[in-house]
């Protein structure tokens, strides 16, 4: 099986990255995955892992990752400010993988780029396996929702007080869209988002 | 079965709505299907229909719709600004749906309010056919299609040159988005977007 058919489409997938430490300890967060179409119609896979996160230092100690696919709004806000408990993971192919994610695609890595903020891996070798197939309509509450964690995430990296505050009205235009289009699901990840980083962003 | 199984959630779900005129002539719009929780636990499904839209013409003909549920950006565009060719349709339920969705769920229609500008209708007796169920990862370039796409046939409802110019902004935030995001539909979206409404907006 492909990493196609476990729905890692050609472009950048924003999925789970799940890994482990020498030890064995388990790390899981939001990351993009990269693929891009060779001359040949085959697919490379590339990630961008930032220098600081325990995602990189497990890649660096392993060589190996889990990309998990979910549309769970809920997740990707844990993941980005949260450790999940030890009972969101179980293992497949070697590694720690989401319980509830909808595939889980394990690689091997190879550092192909160096740079001051970040490395890069071509992602090789890929263990696939489909966990639930579904059908999802649109929901404009869960993209918000994407969205304002990349900001939330960034926003600390902002070099002005003026670009924090716009990026902080940004929020606040995505929490109206959560909470006008969300489910349960988008609604419960933005309060978690709200008590981590929005406080001083929501008036 | 039920809207649920077919990707239908709780909030507002974005798909295109196919209906059909008193003569039989297909159309086909991107539209929000807003599904409540009753207090029982059920589901209430609901949408508004703007005065002037083909769409609201049709179901007040034939007191029916189709909500077809894709993830597909191209579709989003081109029934936004274009109609769809007839080999695009087919039949389900008596009524024209999209061979590419993968979900069809045909309401009935019952008008509950009447405003200045829209009406807004009961949907109940949901008949529902899944074609193709799927693993997809999250693409914010998918995502930034979609509010692109509201933002342009929001454009021309603008009141003021300032609001049109915070628009255009927001617009070409999510064009880059595409660009860094997307896959070959979302930037195939993004051209036809482009060609109809962001002649002016990207500079």
């Amino acid at each position: 099986m492909d990493p196609r058919d476990a729905g890692i489409g050609e472009g950048i997938s924003e999925v789970i990255v799940t890994t482990k430490s020498a030890a064995g300890t388990p790390n899981a967060a939001p990351i993009g995955i990269i693929s891009q179409s060779t001359k040949k119609g085959e697919r490379s896979y590339f990630v961008t892992l930032y220098k600081g996160s325990q995602t990189l230092a497990n890649v660096l100690e392993t060589g190996r990752l889990a990309a998990n696919v979910t549309s769970d709004a809920v997740l990707f806000v844990q993941t980005a400010f949260e450790d999940l408990p030890q009972e969101c993971f179980k293992d497949f192919a070697g590694m720690p993988v989401l319980t509830e994610a909808n595939a889980w695609i394990v690689f091997s890595s190879d550092l192909v780029e160096e740079r001051p903020q970040y490395l890069r891996f071509h992602l090789r070798s890929p263990a696939v396996k489909i966990t639930r197939r579904e059908v999802k309509a649109i929901n404009r509450g869960l993209n918000a929702v994407i969205e304002a964690t990349v900001l939330a995430t960034r926003l600390e990296m902002a070099t002005s007080e003026q670009e924090r505050d716009t990026m902080r009205r940004e929020m606040q235009r995505y929490a109206s869209i959560v909470a006008t289009c969300g489910g349960p699901r988008e609604n419960q990840a933005l309060a978690i988002l709200q008590a981590k980083v929005f406080k001083d962003a929501l008036v």
